[in-house]
């Protein structure tokens, strides 16, 4: 029987090929061959371009207990092409250059078609080991071992399998090594100001860490056309960075002249920012976001996560008279399918700022590299290629 | 010389009228002869017409340790005909009918100038014994002791004193008896649906607490459009009475069948209602309305205060991944001097319901008997007429 067309000669096969298997927690990751099955129905295999490290992958590769497993092939900020598509995928097709996305976006369930929600409810964001559909893995090592997937993507390999729903299709002439920045970070920042609090021309805007997240927040909140953009760090080495994304000032929230962050936030913009975002993931930060926000009005919003069980505190008698909102940022607030291409068009146009978040680039045998580069907190974003 | 043209006799000098002296925590107030000081600069005397008795007088009037304080004249809801003005009032006149409000609206503020805020910043909220500019009393008794304010409006008093910013002036057709309501919990509660929640036409309402403000809510809920208004009490009975604000289901919460009423509420609307208000003032009913607002976009607004010093505790990882909003909101985020008259307005061509609100009426001796009626459960509003 002949070959359908346009099918790689691969397609409905495992493929034999090169990946960074992640094996003890905190441990190097080991470059190996692995075999990865075919997509099942609604799913896609993609070859991985280049992919992007995350802290995300950091936290779940150091991560001894569960939810943290291995062996697991990390990494969810990426670009493939689609090398074969499972049954019931007819939103790509083999060629097709992707982005996928941590979150899903399904299209059919009551968020999918809001506009006011991103969280998919058919396939609910979860950290699973599994694939999002049948919770079964794609990946086993030569020796037959299951290989976990992370975050319904797994991108430190030269093939993986996606859910359909886990993928945006992409304009091909954006250059990979910058779209693959608009699967996680960047997005979840840019979003922040853009979707989830909506920041308004000329307002006020402070952000509590300036990681790449926070960056990203003030490049967000510089396009909504935000006047002030006050960075929050504890490093004012960040404030150099930061005025490339937008960044107008810089608090030292390490040498506030035995301030409260609050106070000196609050004379400095005469009772409060318009958006506090907090980026850190510090449940006492978020505390000091809600108290640096302007009263009547003034929007707190979570974007970091602390450790397992952390709870945020308020006095009810703030949360009544203040005024403030507080709300938390999954992804950004951005449906994938349908904010990915608008931001990756505002980059063509060169109003969205991708290139400066991307420090330093590597070949995919030095991925360890990148690792060592962001936990030394030298590189915003490092790209990895995974070669031909 | 001559009486200028409008001003009454009594214009300049203390008035001797009768109060409801509040003298002691808890104790039946006293009625009798008390002096009332002129207005000062931007104050106001004026002749009160009615007064209805609301649940944050009885907080105050029980309260043995600061901020409550005695002797005092409580009561905020009120209507009253302006007797005289002080210096520097031009926005009313001898004569106009009036409706008293516990938050400032000066205009002039960032606040006040804002489309977003209610929190006047010239003259915040608090809860002070003294008029909200000089920090003085305008009442003594007849021994020439202090007479403490209450909310900046004491309208338990034929005459009391209060600031023009405390004040909105009123179509004088609106029965003073159905007027008087709006100075404090129906806009409380209407006002949290129309501007604090801005309640979508189509959407689910959850209302936590069939008190008076859960009713009001309930009402702005209707007014906005809500397709559903879920009304969830300890007491069937208010479901009757929710009935004729718009209450379309009823949970009992002490009777959910070993469920929690967030599973409850969660089943009966797949997934949780659109907006949940906390209106009884209970920080553990506040993370149960959180836990019954959908995910995605559901808004929990709060309305009651816990005790001094209670705190609302929220998991940061529900807060990030869940899509919902907390926010607080004081006098409904009504801005007094625009939307009163609209409210008022909308009374007035029967699309707001007020009428239903009062359930009883006594005269000014029988004040007492008011403070029984709302503490034994048994009345929503009783009116208050201070005779001619």
């Amino acid at each position: 029987m002949a070959m359908e067309a346009g099918k790689l000669p691969t397609a409905g096969k495992p493929i034999r090929c090169r990946a960074a298997v992640s094996r003890k927690p905190g441990e190097p990751l080991v470059i190996e061959e692995v075999m990865v099955d075919p997509p099942m129905p609604h799913e896609v295999r993609i070859r991985i371009i280049c992919t992007s490290l995350c802290h995300s992958d950091i936290t779940f590769w150091k991560m001894k207990d569960p939810p943290g497993c291995f062996p697991r092939i990390f990494g969810h900020e990426a670009v493939g092409i689609v090398e074969s598509i499972g049954e019931n995928v007819d939103e790509v097709t083999e060629g097709d250059v992707v982005v996928p996305t941590f979150m899903s976006d399904c299209g059919e369930c009551a968020d999918c078609k809001s506009k006011k929600s991103n969280l998919c409810s058919k396939l609910p964001f979860k950290v699973s080991p599994w694939m999002p559909r049948y919770e079964t893995s794609r990946f086993k090592d030569l020796n037959g071992e299951v290989l976990y997937h992370f975050l319904f993507v797994s991108s430190f390999i030269e093939y993986t399998v996606v859910d359909v729903a886990h993928l945006t299709k992409i304009d091909p002439a954006i250059p990979p090594n910058r779209a693959c920045l608009i699967g996680c970070g960047v997005s979840t920042g840019v979003g922040a100001a853009w979707r989830t609090a909506n920041v308004e021309a000329g307002s006020t805007v402070a952000i509590f860490g300036l990681g790449s997240i926070g960056l990203a927040v003030a490049e967000g909140a510089r396009l909504c056309g935000a006047a002030r953009i006050i960075g929050v760090d504890t490093n004012p080495d960040k404030f150099e960075i930061g005025k490339k994304f937008g960044v107008t000032d810089f608090v030292n929230a390490g040498n506030c002249d035995n301030k409260a962050l609050s106070q000196v936030i609050n004379e400095m913009t005469g009772g409060g920012a318009d958006y506090c975002f907090e980026c850190v993931g510090l449940a006492s930060l978020v505390h000091e976001a809600y108290a640096c926000c302007r009263k009547g009005w003034g929007k707190t919003v979570v974007l970091g996560v602390d450790r397992p069980g952390s709870q945020l505190t308020f006095s009810s008698f703030d949360v009544l008279h203040s005024g403030k909102s507080l709300m938390g940022s999954l992804f950004g607030g951005l449906k994938a399918k349908s904010d990915i291409p608008i931001l990756l068009r505002r980059y063509a146009d060169k109003e969205l700022r991708l290139d400066e978040f991307v420090t330093h680039e590597v070949g995919f045998e030095d991925i360890n590299k990148a690792f060592e580069l962001l936990i030394e907190g030298k590189c915003l974003r490092c790209v990895i290629w995974m070669g031909k």
